[in-house]
């Protein structure tokens, strides 16, 4: 089968690979039919995962069809549709049994990381019952790849962490594609205001389309200024950060209001500093966390009552022939104007 | 100044009275602009409401302009546009620091009940700082009379109590007022889907012109038949009783799904029987509520973001010489199609 | 093997049986070392349980050590010492990825009820490795017994379904034996007062020892103002329903504070008078609940750190082969004092 | 009348001061008869805590009795017994109305700070009838010296933010008044273990005689491996940060599990090092906070059913004449041992 495998730092092929065997009796084989790229597969590729070893099949979101399942799997059978999770969950362990599925002993995050993953015509998914989705009757598949990671990334990290309320003040630093998940979740939960900063006018103005009710361009470095006049002086209640670096997490300690909190989604690769001096007394919550698509099954009902439409974060598709082509728009999104780019397998 | 007054049951007058003085150092004098009908008044007409003696001016809703203040009011001054909570706080005794305002020792619902109401030219408010809110500039004041009571009530008693998530499901007994204010305030949690139970087509066909995803006419006695085919069989998450009586409480218990939540709006004249030989396993959670209002400053902050109309539950308008007329109507509503009425004083 | 089968409404008989064998991957079949009763097997025998068949092996408690496991269970091996929940969950289904294991689709209460139960000598547990606890070392396994099911019922259903807090008053009416797990497991939180209510003085007494801060002999039909004495007439934060029958249960409705919550436990044969008329404006929560088991992680930790002793519980010990005096001990408490019997296989 | 005044940084005396006056009708006037000395007096003595102007009275803690009330003031009178909250809540604003009293627009902690304290005969209580307490009859009036701020402290900011919860894991970084009034509390939701570390072997030796299961004296440089092996390697639940540097910060960062919480009571003088790049994907909780005093009925509750005893945390007793002393041996608590200490006034 193809498959797009990492390679090591920068290098990646499109290779030819056998199809998966079914390794325990949890297991599925899905037949892909469309995946997508994370911005996680760039960090892979530029050497920043160290779990991710060379020879690796990248892809951690997908739909597909099931082709064969192990003899302990209960939930599906061959011919079903399913949704694949960006999280394998075994289900059992202590972390599982929290519905902290991100941390789960034997799973977790291991998809296009730790084993092979979903940028292929096949793969493999361990603890099927609990790591895939039925999909429903009369879905829109391509609107479901967002269900793998971005939409419950930006909704459990971004808004769920974030105590969003009706009536609220909410601002998320980034206006990526998980900024963006972030916003159309968070209007789940009817808050007032909806501020979007970012540096790129582009995504600004998808922002506005997407619901942000401001929209501050962090460019002239007063984007601090920007936000209190915003919020009458008392900064915001929900600080969102979706970028991953020190200056727009310190931007959300900047913004944040009394009793405030700051829900990080970035993924950081270096530390930041923390003004404690300024926020010891500030009644503030800061929280982090990988997804653990708990919320995945919540998703899939509100998708199907037309409550979001998550293919607004599609903006190009792919074949799986041409997925250097989706590399390359993917990475050049300032360019190219990418969001979630479709690929057909 | 003018002023409607219950005379015992069924009786009512609109009479001269004296305008009323600061009583207390924490009192606020307001001269009514706008103000309403609740069932709660035909309740009192009716004899229902023992706490109410004959002699009082009726009315706990309502916007207007500070006439006048007591020395220890802080936060309004006058000439102020206020919003009057139908319950007084005193911001003070133990119920009022858990935020439990519809219990305060020496408040709770008393205008237009224990002490006189908003349906005259001027009304006297104890604990203004706790039980008036600014309206904000720009407010549509139509609008905002329906902040005093019905949209917390609905928010409270049934949306929050009822536990209402994204992605869940749930259906409204009654169609009246509060049944809709409960409708347009659950559509701040995103909810899957909104099934409304009612006997009067007109009142359906405006739940569903205000957001309900489904309509169920119970007169043919198969209302939880229905419901168990729209909710696949499980019963749905949230169930609100917006009537009053046992057999819509009764209705409730058979449409919950195993987890749910039972939210109770109704005021009750009568017991009601809780099938507990059915439910004791079913792991459901039952909630009373007389509304805090804690919810006001919310409400008025997403209102102002225009997140919700109140207006829409405005039918009909009248000036305080014509409140006969005005009560004519919203006593007649099956024939009139009132919902809201306006009394201009 | 022995086992305990039920023939029948006041039939039952110690009989022999084959061992029980794999039917599922993921079933093991575990040795019994210990068992108890449970008064859900005297309304078994009484004929009150239709889901339970004549020829049924009774007992859903107990600990053991693993026989065999399926192909599928990866969390026990042969020779493990396990802690058997009365709860089989699958770990897969809608209610169980809600922690809801109670409504397990395919488990939930089936142990002694649906399928073979625990007073034997062997037990086929489905889903094993979500349905049993390894029983950490140096724990004494009497103790743990009483982790099957009547603490986490007190804790669950009683305790954190009232939500009892630090500082708060809590009645529990009924000191049985579930009654006394909910005073045992109330103490988790500190509150100020716990007044238990009953008509027998030794179980007061008992109740008294584990901690009571009160107790009321409801034999004189003088409870309600017993208890609006002991809290200043504003009744209690929580009260938790631990018998079963409608007295008892509108007792805790004449006995809740305003936002005080009623937390039901027992099991009820027929329907109950709830007061709406008296209840609607008072802020409170009803709840019911199967125990689900998912606090059973949390007291293994608890009793291993020695903040509880659940061998309190225990008056009583025999053997297998005197399983009937073990019923008749249990079933005479009032005489005997019984609160639970271990249960040696 | 005697007051403590501070002069500026290291300056200080003991000076005959005018007895205050009500200023505002919300007023009161206590006279002292207890009071101690925080370890904020000490940061205002080294001139850290530039709101405090010289010239100002210190002392935020204390009881008394009521000399005078202003006339808006309705809960107390001339003759009652009374405990000062440290913070003071005018009750109306927009925080005060969230129950964040710390944040209180016109109030706060502004005792012995912005306006003059009770290390003196006579105080001037603000918002009187939300920022002081009856003291209950029987009560051991040195007890409650402890609830005007260091056991809410230690309970709102270290145990309710950092979600203590029954059986879980907690470490206190610091066995100083404020780490040990969390670990008093913190017994409040039955933890299985509380882990203290500091580098003081009288003090741990403290922590063990009041409730500690395990105590880590730092000075090793060992205290993570010391709590990950404690801990099985998974970290703590809690981790309560009761110092105010970055080392004791950066400590709670390596020894808090997935999933768990830190809460930050120090007092921070300087930013500290957020370690992102390890905690992005750890499903951790970093939360501040100003105590808000809204646990004192609990606690007032508490102490009076003998749950915790305040008095443990009293170590010395001085005269208000002899207050030098009392700074000097609580400055000097290495040497003295000392905790808190009770000053007569």
């Amino acid at each position: 089968m193809k498959a797009l495998v990492y390679l090591g730092p920068s290098k990646k092929e499109l290779d030819e690979r056998p199809k998966p065997d079914i390794a325990a009796p949890t297991d599925a084989i899905v037949r892909i039919t469309k995946t997508t790229i994370c911005g996680t597969d760039l960090h892979i590729l530029k050497g920043d995962v160290p779990s991710c070893a060379p020879g690796r099949i990248l892809g951690h979101e997908g739909v597909g069809v099931i082709d064969r399942v192990g003899p302990a799997v209960t939930a599906f059978k061959q011919g079903d549709r399913v949704l694949i999770s960006c999280i394998s969950a075994c289900g059992k362990c202590v972390y599982c049994r929290k519905l902290m599925y991100s941390h789960c002993t034997t799973g977790g995050w291991i998809l296009g990381n730790k084993i092979d993953g979903t940028q292929a015509e096949f793969v493999r998914i361990p603890y099927a019952d609990t790591s895939l989705y039925p999909i429903p009757d009369g879905s829109d598949e391509e609107a479901l790849v967002m269900l793998s990671d971005i939409l419950p990334t930006g909704f459990e990290c971004g808004v769920l962490n974030g105590k969003v309320q009706p009536g609220s003040t909410v601002a998320i630093v980034g206006a990526g594609p998980i900024g963006l998940a972030a916003l159309l979740t968070a209007q789940f939960y009817a808050p007032a205001e909806i501020i979007m900063i970012d540096l790129d006018p582009n995504r600004l103005e998808v922002a506005r389309s997407f619901g942000a009710t401001a929209a501050v361009n962090s460019a002239d470095g007063k984007a601090v200024e920007s936000v209190m006049k915003l919020t009458g002086g008392r900064g915001v209640d929900t600080a969102i950060e979706a970028v991953g670096i020190p200056a727009t997490f310190e931007l959300c300690e900047e913004i944040v209001g009394p009793g405030g909190t700051i829900a990080n989604i970035g993924v950081h690769g270096t530390k930041v500093t923390l003004h404690l001096e300024r926020l010891w007394d500030r009644n503030i919550t800061i929280t982090t966390r990988l997804v653990d698509t708990v919320s995945t099954p919540m998703l899939l009902n509100i998708v199907k009552s037309r409550k979001i439409d998550p293919k607004l974060l599609i903006t190009h598709r792919f074949k799986l022939d041409s997925i250097f082509d989706a590399y390359e728009a993917f990475g050049q999104a300032a360019k190219t104007k990418a969001l979630k780019i479709i690929i057909d397998a």
